[in-house]
């Protein structure tokens, strides 16, 4: 007999719960530094508001009900439509607007590795900016968080712009642009051939092919996007806006991170509803899905409430993070103050170690008392085995000359000294005596 | 046209949110310095773990639903069931264990002031610990979450146990005791004659009805209880040595809190799984729901996994403690940073303008800067509806001689400094200029 969790989803001990506890605090400290500014929204909303923006497609995907009044609802599969949603609810709040939320979202698919069927994802957007500055900010804030997490060097950043390849596309004389895109959006997923087929099945003659193929399989530094192109195509003027307004957005970039920014024209991403740059940032070993991504959708507000409103924003899950943060030993809690354990001999004494405890709990200092009765041994084994690193012991005869015993429990050096030196040195140290 | 959110469930926009955010953070780390560790538990579990421990009554107001793959699933209506899963499946814990968790928790049921269809609670249990020492910690855990969120002396401890109970209806002679104890937790929610009437009809007598109704509609200190229950009801050992145990753990309580700790005995708590003491926070002005609530059910891991672990704990829910902070004046961001926009009238210093935004998010300082292309007193306008404390506004003329102003947004002072004086100044004073 027994009950487990349900395929896909996750049970979190403390070992793991302190580190994403530590992780995505860090992670707000950063939004919040620049500027970003906290919603929440709710975990179930109507399927439909999800329907307008992805279509039939992802509702397949979603965990979706009738709910007890009959109203079709499902638990969020992502971010952005809810936040939308608030945005254009909310007249008053003065452009530019910086939000970040950190939901929960479920999909119903197939697990994988870095692909659960719930999960926590950090989510940013920019609302009513749309100069290269803007993008800039959004995919800076992205790397800023990396960084901070140690990881700079171990990801590279892959930029595209969805106006850009339309461009390039109508440039080609491709009649079905958007399907030409979804197909783009499987390179690396599929072999080549199979991918020129795609491209020939949705009417994608032989030369428009040899093209797509020649410019979607290279990475290019942002300065070398422009040589790429035209050594391809003809570039329009529109076409060469485009690529000016992605390069001064790369270069901005460099002034939030040294970690590579590449330009990879089969960087579409998926979603329809993108309108501008878009960008993901990949573990640099390989082998993983994107750690984040997004792009400029500035579309979408008029779809949920007809407002122009331009948006440009990025999700960052949990659990591609994690693997990375676990691959390159990253995955630990920095921030560990020390732990003490009130312990005595004597049951008398009891109240006078929880007086204790509660003076080190004042301070934020983690402190336990015993339970359990136990004799002082048994206090000491189960402090250690409740990950403590020190015992402070008060004997009846120490306490009289008013001392305490502190305890070093790994070690197991000790010494005799007062509670308030304990107490002193603790405000001086902040937990590290 | 637009979208609105789901009944009983919140848009939350960052006024609220930053307060939230601060608030959880809080209570987290009171619950550290308790001992206590997360964990995390998925949102959606199989609903027989739900029914096992609350029967088919709970299941009603459930948002459950057949998944795709056809098993029986329930968005979580509570943490305990998931909490005690975890507990089972990890049998290298040793004792106790001092968990927490903040899930989010949803009811189908009619939405009301203080009871949403979606709320976030701070769960906290300890496991495998029975003593008074145990149950005075996890009611004092609640106390303190209470007096550091400034509540103290707003609200009262109620507390029962349930085993008394049992005890003093037995001695009673009461034959339904579940079922009394059911009519008993309708107190205060329907009237007097309607409560004895229930009692009648589930085969109290006048007598037992009467002495019943003396004994629940009192409200006492812990030391008045033995009178209380003496002069209605005689008490034999296993009662005696209940009230001895009550009186020990508010007596224990004492040493967390100056906030009134009451025996109540009406306060027996529905959920028919306590097996020991019942508690609840209330507010003294009356009026809403419980601010906590929990008590100790030593019978739970039983029957989730065929284990003898004793366990008490207690779930806080964020609606009702959101009211009470606002009632109070208590519902304010109290630890805000300064925020600061740095500003320019020259695009060309953009770049500059960044620099500087950079510097200070490394220090952890809110700063954003314009990305609009916006005059210079369009940036300062913008600033303060983005609610920025202070602009630094970056010139030609000074940055040549090496000074920026730095403008107070409210007031309007403003002075020439060097940016690298600002930083010092921050540093110095952890963002208050």
């Amino acid at each position: 007999m027994g009950f487990e969790h349900l395929k896909g989803f996750r049970d979190i001990f403390p070992e793991d719960a302190q580190i994403r506890t530590d992780l995505f605090r860090k992670i707000e400290d950063i939004a919040v530094s620049f500027g970003f500014s906290p919603i929440e929204y709710p975990s179930l909303e109507p399927l439909e508001l999800f329907r307008i923006k992805s279509g039939d497609e992802l509702v397949k995907q979603t965990f979706s009900f009738k709910d007890k009044g009959d109203r079709e609802v499902t638990m969020i599969p992502e971010a952005t439509p809810s936040t939308v949603r608030l945005l254009t609810s909310r007249k008053d709040m003065p452009k530019p607007v910086r939000w970040y939320s950190i939901p929960r979202l479920w999909r119903y698919e197939e697990p994988q590795s870095g692909r659960l069927r719930e999960h926590v994802q950090f989510n940013a957007d920019i609302f009513g900016a749309e100069s290269s500055y803007a993008d800039a900010e959004i995919i800076g804030l992205a790397a800023r968080i990396l960084d901070n997490l140690s990881l700079n060097g171990e990801y590279e950043i892959r930029v595209n712009d969805r106006n850009l390849m339309n461009h390039v596309l109508r440039g080609l004389g491709v009649a079905d642009r958007t399907g030409t895109l979804s197909v783009i959006d499987h390179f690396g997923k599929v072999d080549n051939d199979t991918l020129s087929s795609e491209l020939r099945d949705i009417g994608n003659d032989e030369n428009q092919i040899y093209t797509i193929m020649k410019l979607i399989e290279k990475t290019v530094k942002p300065s070398a996007l422009m040589d790429l192109l035209s050594s391809q195509v003809f570039l329009d003027d529109e076409t060469i806006e485009d690529v000016n307004k992605l390069e001064a957005t790369c270069s901005i970039l460099t002034r939030y991170t040294r970690s590579d920014v590449v330009v990879n024209l089969a960087t579409v991403r998926g979603l329809g509803y993108y309108t501008g740059i878009v960008f993901e940032g990949f573990d640099k070993n390989g082998g993983l899905r994107s750690i984040f991504g997004g792009g400029r959708y500035d579309s979408l507000a008029q779809l949920v409430s007809s407002q122009n409103i331009s948006a440009v924003g990025f999700g960052m899950g949990d659990a591609v993070l994690e693997i990375l943060l676990r691959r390159t030993g990253k995955w630990i809690l920095d921030r560990k103050l020390n732990k003490y354990a009130v312990c005595s001999p004597s049951r008398k004494l009891y109240d006078q170690c929880l007086e204790f405890a509660l003076k080190l709990r004042n301070l934020g200092i983690p402190a336990i008392t015993d339970l359990n009765g136990r004799s002082l041994s048994a206090q000491l084994k189960n402090a250690s085995a409740n990950d403590c690193d020190y015992a402070i012991i008060v004997g009846e005869n120490d306490l009289k000359s008013g001392n305490v015993t502190l305890r070093e429990l790994k070690g197991g050096e000790q010494k005799q000294t007062s509670f308030e030196d304990i107490l002193k040195d603790l405000v001086k140290h902040k937990g590290v005596p």
